[in-house]
């Protein structure tokens, strides 16, 4: 069940745009069965959009569009099409009476001359979108089907989920696809890949795919089978095979955020968390504030960037002398005094070397100290990270979210 | 002097890559006159590859693709459009040569049956890739011209603007366009028209685009010109005309970032940043020391997320009691005590709510309270931002950012 997409703007072809609709169609359509074979993008341009869809169709079984569905791009896409397919456009009363539904509630009326926005090609299904007011379209015609979505990526993902998929797995006479992300951090993909040696041999039919990035790497288990409980129970049972040798470097699953995971380990327990941040200078506490209803458990924190605010916070002047801002002592002192001052039940600590520059041979560039205390215990880290100023943040900021979060669990269950 | 793009690689169809490669395609072609009027993603299949280069052929001049050139793709491009233009593939020795020594200097040993990677259809211009193993190639052929990319983004974007941009121009006849960015924030999209419309009038030829975004909004400026320099010195009298009605609403043009704005007026001044964040919880800070070198300026700071930090910090509990932790009182105590605990030059304070919940109808989601605090004296400034708590959060950001910017410029200049 192949597919072709074929999204609508001139700005996508500018480069003002990123075309992010493409990713979500590729990710969404996949666990329907179909296999999107090819993405076209052309410009707001009538013949351009009928000869996409014209060559799409006559390679493959559906075409899905997306924009130029709108009341200002003036139904470009529906006539273009209309007119490819040799259907009449049709005026239906309901969608005008919905339409003019919907702009009362918004306080406006529909001027007569968007009478164009309710007319359908003969024998088109009308898919509802209740996010704008530019309806789907589903076209299926000898030729092949046409689906046509609005470009609004909230309103085409809607659409997608709620009207494309279920039509697409309805149709679909072979396999579905299924896909569990496994979310891992703390371990690099080599040795990752060790430790899966074992479990590896035993996922068959499911592929596994190691998709490493800034958070970790995450394991992409996919299943092909006919019946979707079959995959869904091969996926559960293989996640739970996986977690069994990955320990605590497993997260989460699917779109989990370690942070999220952090907040709620605490929020069981009942506990407060703190940090100190040099390296980072935020990014721990923008990662934590980042989810709603974070105060029940994030106190807040310092961002020790210099070597005032160290001192400030409560690093002695001489383990500064003596070590050095990154250093074991210093991210000892930093988490010990953070614990402390706030009466957090555990507070987290990084100090190291972004770069570019401030690298020596003794304290390279991407070196990181990470400490976290709890009660009148310190443990620490060093690590190397690779990459540049960004990436090394990142992973030192994941890596602190994932210290704490095995500190809140290692008190035992809540 | 149109173009197709053609982006090749099976990941970017399953939507787990997004497709950042066009974006920055029809971004910098544009700057040539040359016109990006399709744009197609293929899968790593030779006969995919073929088929969308060739109707791009048929349709236009220029074809350009990314991807499918390395090594473990088995450089499946190049034997593709090869095989397509019937041009047989030639050894290329100082290729050879030019691999090896890379591979050399990196400590590895390149093997034998990687010499297809110094094969080159005949006639091909090499296009020398000191990023990676593959060059590109650009074959001028009777039916067309096809450049072929390697599809890492650093590499790609590398060799478009060495290579590529210089020799589209050189053949560009007709027209070139260039652009300005000139970044603003501060000021909201329409008050921002009503302060343009005197210059709108005066900016014919060039057109004027308003780009809106969490950082402000950016206005593009762009001219069509038949000579660069012509389109390069209208843009210059434009810009400074836009300047001259906006003020400081203005902090930059291109890809400036109003973060490194801060730290480069510190720095021209010898003057120091602290901060304290409550909503933000470390963004302010994150942005602070996302830029190399910002120590020289900035201290550091607090993430003063709850109410035991913000007395901490220094805030007086009867404020926090009477007025809220989301008050002008707050704010300004929070950047008074920053600014005096640590000796900074100047200190900004943001306290806001963030929601999804916690508004209530007096103090609403959204309402941002910012403070700063320099000398003895101290300016707050209250906002109201719309969005998601994400989107909330990044403008108030900012709003925080530029109020520094503002106070560190209100010296006078260095």
């Amino acid at each position: 069940m192949d597919l072709e997409v074929v999204t609508i703007g001139t700005e996508l072809l500018l480069g003002f745009t990123l075309d992010t609709n493409s990713a979500f169609l590729g990710q969404a359509l996949a666990g329907t069965g179909a296999r999107v074979t090819r993405r076209t993008s052309v410009p707001d341009d009538p013949s351009a959009v009928a000869s996409a869809v014209a060559e799409g169709l006559a390679r493959t079984r559906f075409v899905l569009t997306t924009g130029g569905l709108g009341p200002t791009k003036d139904d470009l896409t529906k006539k273009a099409v209309a007119e490819l397919l040799g259907l009449p456009l049709e005026f239906h009363p309901d969608l005008w009476d919905a339409l003019t539904a919907r702009f009362a509630r918004m306080g406006r009326k529909l001027a007569e001359r968007n009478r164009c926005q309710a007319e359908v090609p003969r024998g088109a299904v009308v898919l509802l979108n209740p996010r704008g007011t530019a309806p789907g379209l589903w076209i299926a015609g000898d030729q092949g089907d046409v689906i046509m979505l609005p470009g609004v990526p909230g309103e085409m993902q809607g659409l997608v989920t709620e009207e494309v998929i279920p039509r697409l797995e309805a149709r679909s006479r072979g396999r579905v696809v299924r896909s569990l992300i496994i979310r891992t951090t703390g371990i690099p993909e080599s040795n990752l890949a060790e430790r899966m040696e074992p479990v590896e041999e035993t996922l068959a039919p499911l592929t596994l795919a190691y998709l490493p990035g800034l958070e970790g790497v995450d394991l992409r288990l996919t299943a092909w089978e006919e019946r979707s409980e079959d995959a869904e129970r091969f996926l559960a049972e293989a996640g739970e095979r996986v977690r069994g040798v990955l320990g605590d470097h497993v997260y989460g699953t699917g779109h989990a955020d370690l942070a999220a995971a952090v907040l709620e380990a605490g929020r069981d327990r009942g506990w407060t968390v703190a940090v100190a941040e040099s390296c980072t200078g935020g990014m721990v506490g923008e990662r934590l504030t980042a989810i709603p209803g974070s105060s029940d458990v994030f106190l807040g924190g310092m961002i020790a960037y210099s070597n005032r605010l160290k001192e400030d916070l409560g690093v002695p002047l001489r383990i500064l002398e003596a070590h050095g801002a990154v250093s074991e002592e210093t991210a000892s002192a930093m988490a010990t005094a953070a614990r402390g001052r706030w009466g957090a039940s555990v507070a987290g600590a990084v100090t190291g070397i972004a770069g570019p520059a401030g690298g020596t041979s003794e304290k390279p560039v991407g070196l990181v100290w990470f400490a976290a205390a709890i009660g009148g215990e310190v443990s620490t880290d060093r690590w190397v990270f690779p990459g540049s100023r960004y990436e090394i943040r990142a992973r030192a900021t994941q890596f602190a979210l994932w210290k704490l979060w095995r500190k809140i669990r290692s008190a035992g269950p809540p």
